[in-house]
């Protein structure tokens, strides 16, 4: 019998399917290899950029030169335009603004074949400083209310360059899914005061089933209501609602449970086509006792694209149970 | 400069990009065409399907026999089953309940190659006619609370097999985007005592720029803030909160409308795979002064999928203006 579950925080109901049940050798395999080729991320190609805004190199090298371990630069052709103002305007009764934002690539090695699995804990760790150096700086501008962080990997995801890198979108409104989650979770804490996610992780780690992997800092799990195939959360044991609110001896951990998920989604996935999301508080909110900042990581299996996005209603073939089972058993 | 456009009803902003802004020919074109082979949806392989529960059919044929013009059956590997209760019931935070509902296949005409936009119109008026008609027999049970009516074309687009097809998908819940939407139009309502598709339909027809096709009974528009390059529109210019209460005359307008405006999607952008959406009030709701139904037209032309299903968040390369102009003019 097919099960309807719904998420405890958005209130999102998706199938989660028998008759269609997949195994991992089920999905159409549309696996990322990189082809090599004249590429503007690799290093000695440094001008083939707009300039670099922030970057990891040593102290005697110049900024747009060779020599750095991370750079994050301006995407040449961005969704969003960092000069201007609002100029929030009505047409009749719809609404507008300028796309006034920031776009940023984050190109997290100088090594064309590197990838989030590959790198060091110690590479990933710097990438994590990254997203969290441009926040900082980003928040500074009143113009900007939300900072979105993602990667899409593999041509099926959504990239267009394959040499490693994430993206940055800052923006002057609050992403739907955002405020949902956070008009969710209030009503949530309005009635228990307590933090929705906070309970997740709780009630999670001690059924175990959905549990993929954990250390001291951070818990990776399937949601009980996913919407893809081997979706995972990435959620802080500790309560944090904003992704810079990141501690120090908190990085190594983020990065070393991430990279340990990646080498056992690509195991057992054969190196998938994915798409993470960081879901962080909006800049202009302190911390929230109700939101709680995680990152969701949905590799690209199936291809039931436009009935979901145009419904808001998912049929997954695969129940978490399954996909966490596994993704804990690849690690042994 | 790019624009952030917000969607007047479930409050979505949208990026239309002016940097990547895209032309018809700069898609990647993944076109649908026939492949033809044993397929259980042709005339003569009635007995490859489940058995029939709708058909337009003469009088002197039996069911699941030939002779047909338009079956109905149950869909082989359904997403939801029709026998059982709904067990609802909480796991800790969670809540969950059985898959219960139907999920059905309308098969659109007994050619292989037929599609709706090479089908007559009387045809397409069939099909229109034949989803009215499962609506009133569905909406019978009490178990359920809403019908969605979709079609995904061109394997791209989640379409399994080419054979022209629709489906139907009846759910003991209301989903989420359907939620949002009568969430938004009641608070405009609340406001304005106006139906806000009335008033877009309205002030669109004065400005005329989003425009596509228009006849007595219906409109094809492009949203003002649309998620999808050439996402289109149509909505019975009457105020009318359910599909099932469409009349006699303007099943044959609709038809006529929608079959024309597919062919011209066919020639501006060469047969693309695309899917449609029939968004409709909820079962239990009466007429609803508030909602408007219509029918939501995506065709399938760009790949940047997850960072959007993550995010509720999209960028649209191509703005609405022109989406329609090129349409208009493919008429001419």
């Amino acid at each position: 019998m097919p099960e309807l579950r719904k998420d405890p925080v958005v209130g999102r109901w998706v199938i989660i399917s028998t008759e269609r049940s997949r195994r991992p050798s089920d999905f159409v395999q549309e696996s990322v290899k990189p082809r090599g080729g004249a590429c503007p991320f690799c290093a000695g190609n440094e001008d083939k950029t707009p300039p670099e805004i922030f970057a990891y190199r040593p102290g005697d090298t110049s900024p747009n030169s060779q020599g750095w371990t991370l750079r994050v630069v301006s995407n040449k052709f961005p969704a969003l335009q960092i000069e201007g103002g609002l100029g929030k305007e009505g047409e009749g009764l719809f609404d507008l603004m300028n796309g006034v934002g920031a776009h940023e690539v984050i190109i997290e090695t100088p090594l064309h074949d590197g990838t989030l699995a590959t790198l060091s804990t110690a590479q990933v760790a710097d990438v994590m400083w990254a997203f969290r150096e441009r926040i900082l700086d980003l928040r500074k501008d009143p113009r900007l209310e939300y900072i979105l962080i993602f990667k899409n990997h593999g041509e099926a995801a959504g990239a267009s360059l394959e040499h490693s890198h994430s993206q940055l979108i800052a923006t002057p409104i609050v992403p739907i899914m955002v405020q949902e989650e956070l008009a969710g979770s209030a009503q949530y804490f309005g009635y228990k005061e307590r933090c929705v996610w906070c309970d997740v992780i709780r009630q999670e780690r001690q059924a175990g089933a959905r549990i993929i992997l954990e250390n001291e800092a951070f818990v990776a799990l399937a949601p009980f209501a996913p919407r893809f195939p081997f979706e995972t959360w990435i959620l802080p044991v500790a309560h944090r609602s904003a992704f810079e609110e990141i501690e120090n001896g908190e990085v190594e951990q983020l990065a070393g449970l991430f990279r340990e998920l990646l080498r056992r989604i690509n195991q057992v996935l054969r190196d998938p086509p994915f798409n993470f999301i960081i879901h962080t508080a909006p800049l202009k909110e302190g911390p929230l006792e109700h939101y709680h900042w995680h990152l969701e990581f949905m590799p690209k299996l199936t291809r039931v694209a436009g009935f979901e996005w145009g419904s808001g209603f998912f049929i997954n073939p695969t129940p978490p149970e399954e996909s966490a089972r596994f993704l804990r058993d690849a690690g042994r």
